[in-house]
């Protein structure tokens, strides 16, 4: 992976930098997903070895970092390899959603994963019930929950199999943690590539490597500026990775827009994901003539290892698109790209970087993550906010419960 | 279709709306979309019935403008029943994503729509000539494309059938023209019932109905305050409206991210999707507590037409979420989306709306769709752009093209 920035990197900020490390380093000891990528997976290894082949469908009922993580990595995956098993995601309470899902599966071969911390997320327990209603057998039943939690002892007394999540890891930062990679173990993904790219990146960036600088001096340029840049678009040049921009939504979102925590005003980075070409239809004029709000990282494929051409054939009346013939899509999709940066470049105050992958496969994608978990976690100590909370969605959970306990529905039936 | 807005709306402002009004009622007579509803479609129906009864797989090659409207509108009915033929949408580059998409389909099975205003755009045209090289029969393919186009040129010499856009309709504004009709007709859509929601919006907008305050206030809010909510969110309670939201991005970001007409300052307002309740668990963090620069508009069904229920059991260890049973997820997804609301009115400082959609049916986005059209167009006129045109992607199509007569890659290979 590299990693190139097109903005003035800040200046003079060698205290700023020395600062910001010594405090991630003293963060490093308590928060736990910085040293998951060292982690030991045996059991989880173990655990996908020696099981049902029979069953061809995993099923994770899980919601938000519980379900985001191995989504992304998932659907980045499987245009390029048959993966052993189907994976599925129970992630809404639409009931259309819900009776379409459970359409596409033979319930025979099928195995629910149920991931919750603490085993009282109403989307996940509410599916959990519509499902057990009818199938209370314990082996169709995995549970990746806190060790003690009201959840384990329900999976305990059933006799299912049961995972713990490690302590001080929250849900947005577990996608290497046994809430990614054991559904994503049971569909044949290569876990060990997935954490050794994400060390790759932990080693360069706390033994001095070339992603030390790198994204400190984006994590300052982020923080420095976030006023006036409060939007940071991904633009990923690849369909695979969609479900990616979505979780770098997740993580980022969260964890930056918060009340601050020397003087509880309300700041906050906002995330928007992106997918080229197709986006060029979209939001691109937004980027290229609207507020000077937004800052864009290009995110692009080396190799796709796909080899399709447009073939070398004229079209009457359309000869002017002859230019198009011979070459590789691959090739165009990057110059697609490289078109849309040049094009910005000129611009002067769209902040802008791009992020070389260097093929589609788990080693890259264990890396990309990986390297937005730091980037989070800097930019949230830069602009003084508790990273790892979500205080602010505590209300609205309060008033449903209230309204579940009265049944009371709004006024417009 | 209901609205409700929740800020203080704009108040003594006869004056500019009497203005706006007049200036919408002068553009009308100009721009095409405003009169979509109304137009004749018999040729359309004549098409889609005499349609090849073996055509299982309708695939539309277009982008942007060509294809986001008519997947909103197939994604959004799928799951309520079962449509006539399957729709897909060819819209990247990407190699994984092109070949992939082909694997799935029995190509003696399949129709191509080939959507490209002018003919000249690369995504389309690139892919066409991909497919076009295996297979020249004529009856594989209808072109939608201006008259005269290069692109239609072509489709004449071919022999194939040919639908003509209509004037003065940009591809943002084009979903109840022949490019949204003419696909969905052919997968079994209403599209009269289509056109007769979108309609009903009209009616009420342009004859005093409870549509114009409505929108004038909503237009003057966003307008008036567009430097300090430069954030728009949809936040849609059902999963059947994420393409929606797509579709919404574009409209917004690409009509209203502009130079300003009079100043050449730029100007915008940045889009969001959201889907609840999901979303709930990645971005209503930073809207509850982040920076105070959005805006929401909360979309609810008020009829999910599936009967689905939370089963009245008990799990041991987790009896606190017996309030659950019995309830059906329709109304929980309801309840969550009311309590996220309750939730954020208490913050004051967060200007919310909410739209009350009857049901999942062709009528119902058919309003929706027309109603956003509107606002658009009224914001647009408010903050002074030209909401119709999209020069700022013209850049990078020059550096595109010279990239591709000289075929030189960037420099990472």
């Amino acid at each position: 992976m590299e990693n190139r920035l097109f903005f003035t990197r800040p200046d003079k900020l060698k205290e700023d930098k020395k600062k910001l490390i010594a405090k991630i380093n003293k963060e490093k000891e308590e928060i736990g997903y910085y040293s998951l990528p060292q982690q030991n997976i045996d059991n989880i290894l173990e655990f996908s070895k020696k099981f049902d082949k029979g069953i061809e469908n995993i099923v994770v009922l899980g919601i938000g970092g519980s379900s985001l993580g191995s989504k992304a990595i998932y659907e980045f995956l499987k245009p390029m390899k048959e993966l052993n098993r189907k994976l599925f995601f129970f992630e809404s309470t639409d009931p259309l959603n819900i009776a379409n899902l459970l359409k596409q599966l033979d319930m025979a071969k099928t195995h629910f994963l149920i991931i919750s911390k603490s085993g009282g997320t109403v989307e996940t327990i509410s599916i959990f019930k519509y499902i057990f209603a009818s199938n209370q057998n314990r082996d169709s039943y995995t549970f990746v929950t806190d060790m003690d939690s009201n959840l384990d002892k329900f999976a305990k007394d059933l006799g299912s199999s049961i995972f713990y999540l490690p302590s001080n890891v929250g849900g947005r930062f577990s996608v290497l943690s046994v809430v990614g990679l054991l559904p994503l173990a049971l569909c044949g993904v290569d876990i060990k590539a997935l954490l050794k790219g994400a060390d790759e990146v932990s080693e360069s960036f706390f033994d001095d490597g070339k992603f030390k600088n790198m994204l400190l001096d984006k994590a300052l340029f982020y923080a420095k500026n976030h006023t006036q840049y409060n939007i940071n678009c991904i633009f990923a040049y690849s369909e695979t990775l969609e479900y990616f921009t979505q979780w770098y939504v997740q993580l980022w979102g969260e964890s930056l827009g918060k009340k601050q925590r020397h003087s509880s005003f309300n700041v906050g980075l906002t995330p928007i994901g992106l997918i080229g070409p197709k986006d060029q239809h979209s939001f691109l004029q937004l980027i290229m003539e609207g507020t000077r709000d937004k800052s864009v990282t290009f995110i692009k494929l080396k190799e796709f290892k796909h080899e399709l051409y447009v073939p070398n054939i004229t079209l009457k009346h359309l000869e002017s698109l002859d230019i198009l013939n011979g070459i590789a899509f691959h090739d165009l999709i990057t110059m697609q790209c490289d078109s849309v940066i040049e094009a910005l470049k000129d611009e002067k105050d769209v902040p802008l970087d791009e992020i070389i992958l260097p093929c589609v496969d788990a080693n890259s994608i264990g890396a990309l993550m990986y390297y937005y978990e730091l980037l989070t976690s800097l930019v949230g100590e830069l602009i003084d906010v508790n990273t790892y909370n979500q205080p602010g969605v505590e209300a609205g959970k309060i008033i449903l419960k209230e309204k579940l306990q009265s049944k009371t529905l709004s006024h417009f039936y």
